[in-house]
């Protein structure tokens, strides 16, 4: 067998991308990934009150705990359109089961793009009757879905459970509109391991707590997020229960691939040319070591002195001061990746090359310590360069 | 008598702006504004947690409710520095007070600039020696508290109070870290009506909710921001009190002053090419209203667009989506100027040449109805260019 990645890592699992021309550029734009057998299904969305027709779909169908297809078009977003949104909606999923054999209510639809232009569904019609699912066909879907990214992300881990190995694969997208409560980004993750529709939730949950809802890019989040767990139980383990050691293996492995998916996406934010780690140690409590962390994250002024290689400190602690957290400033601590700035809130002399080394780096690490308490936490973001205002001034022209 | 303007517009003030060598470009950075006599004075500081050490001794000294001198500094924030900032905090307004005769408690020092580095005292000595006041002083004054900014802001206003005339005036500063709550401006009124400090701060509050704290450049906050006022009682005006038809026309045109110098900082935002005005109409209450406002002035999408000119009004409604607002996304109507380009929450077609002159305007104008309420709401912002990035990349070296 060839050295499979991503979403047909696991067994069961087949995937396709072609392009069917919604892409201005011509580049793949429709992506379809087949589970072999109706899998146990669970899946998050976007908070976004305004919420994309395709997405509406997937929600609605993903109550009955199961799914068997997901189909993932890029380059239109399918949102604030209308009846007509939601009829395209239900079009694309009967299309797309009509064409790979399984029922509409077992097919997810996700749309990703420009808002508010109605979908071509003849193009999508083609773009299905062309596309072939293979174990190798990937590397295509991940390409398919991309927008602004410039590179593709896919992640693998493999576990034994009860003497089975158990494999779990995922892609994701989304570049800009990122933050915490899953931003622009679609992730499909799989996985063979046998497990219910309600565990798999939970496990969910609990990942993308940890991974895609601790980045941020701009600070917006969109219409359309969503990420899509299928599990085709084809590892024959016994099935994982909430609560037992397997249940925790599974839960740090599904843990790992959201991670690593969420740090690319971070990396490949719109112009990002350095991907940024900010971890707050010794904050009062969880919430503030959490709300200075998306201070900075979102902080425009402290990117931008990242993009610069600018060890400007003083818009960290500034950030942090924003941030709604209780904490004495006369008691923080700042490193720039292993050079302490700031201590006890004030400025300390520092080795300007050390400093600039650190961050010339392609991670670049603040740690905050605010001698408060016990709580810490990480968020992922990248620098904001010239290149992100470029792609954001005309990115519907 | 010549053209007056700004703080020397109303009898009792004069001003000076010098160079004291802490720019590094050597222009101007030292500014003091004085009244003939101990102004009723009335003050409004940054609610960042971390907050500069000029500004706190500001802060104590505006409890007597009177002040005679206000010296500001550009170049240097006085910023998380320890004891040291503090006790030059003390010594810049004990030299001041020395300087101009008068109490030191009647000094308010402000520094603005980068945030961890020392003062340069003797430089701050040397430029007081040097500083003539006169009440022509006031260019001089505002162009020496500028950082970033390009251009000079003051405004005038000048009422009838019980036959007295009555003149306020103004100067500001700020053009990144830009946010409500006051950001990293910095804003000196003055006026000669006879009003009592006490109640100078209640139309200071209500003048700056209206102006000062509707306005967004980059979300940041800063650690320096201040709008004082200083009241020379010269107009000589039977004494305003608060809740009467004098007390209403004052509050008027102290609003004025204030909106007419937060529209100019918004519109002189880091790299800025254009003022954005956001409006929100029938929201289901005030709340939300600013919500909406604040989401769509803050998010990078919404005003990269601006930036490149895109009628890509999917990023308006997808801000007001996560703004945390209660609204039906079918019910929303939105305008770029005159051009409607979303109704009912869906795309119109719309001339894009139309809205493409709109975009290319001076003054860019956002409404949005969300048909659910009476409240509204309006705030200003600018839009996001590579001068931005540019500005801060390297701000600090």
């Amino acid at each position: 067998m060839k050295n499979l990645s991503g979403v047909t890592f696991p067994l069961g699992f087949t995937a396709a991308g072609v392009a069917c021309g919604i892409k201005k550029n011509g580049g793949r734009d429709l992506a379809i990934i087949k589970c072999e057998n109706a899998a146990n299904a669970a899946a998050l969305f976007t908070k976004n009150r305004v919420k994309g027709h395709s997405l509406l779909l997937s929600k609605k169908n993903i109550e009955c705990g199961k799914a068997q297809l997901v189909v993932i078009n890029s380059g239109n977003a399918n949102a604030c359109l209308g009846i007509r949104g939601d009829e395209d909606a239900i079009l694309f999923a009967k299309m797309a089961a009509e064409r790979f054999d399984c029922l509409p209510l077992h097919v997810l639809p996700c749309s990703t793009g420009v808002i508010g232009m109605p979908m071509p569904m003849d193009k999508i019609e083609n773009g299905l009757k062309n596309a072939v699912l293979s174990r190798e066909g990937n590397l295509n879907a991940v390409q398919a879905i991309m927008t602004t990214d410039t590179v593709t992300k896919q992640a693998e881990e493999e576990i034994v459970i009860g003497g089975k190995t158990v494999r779990i694969g995922g892609m994701a997208k989304g570049s800009g509109m990122i933050h915490p409560d899953m931003a622009t980004m679609i992730s499909v993750i799989t996985t063979d391991a046998n497990i219910s529709s309600a565990v798999l939730k939970e496990t969910l949950i609990c990942a993308a707590d940890k991974s895609f809802n601790r980045i941020s890019v701009d600070g917006d989040t969109s219409v359309c997020d969503t990420v899509i767990i299928l599990a085709s139980g084809l590892a024959q383990n016994a099935e994982i229960v909430s609560g037992t050691e397997e249940f925790k293996l599974f839960s740090e492995a599904l843990t790992k691939v959201c991670k690593r998916l969420a740090k690319m996406l971070a990396a490949d934010g719109e112009g990002a040319t350095k991907l940024l780690t900010i971890t707050v140690n010794g904050a009062k409590n969880p919430d503030d070591a959490h709300k200075i962390c998306s201070a900075i994250a979102k902080s425009p002024l402290c990117k931008t002195a990242a993009f610069g290689n600018d060890a400007n400190w003083g818009r960290l602690l500034t950030a942090a001061g924003y941030s709604g957290a209780e904490f004495d400033p006369g008691k923080v601590n700042i490193w720039i990746g292993e050079v302490q700035v700031c201590k006890n809130g004030g400025g300390l002399p520092f080795d300007e090359g050390a400093a600039l080394k650190e961050l010339k780096s392609e991670e670049v690490i603040y740690t905050l310590d605010f001698c408060e308490g016990d709580s810490c936490d990480t968020m992922w973001t990248c620098d904001f360069s010239l290149d992100y205002v470029r792609i954001n001034a005309d990115y519907r022209t």
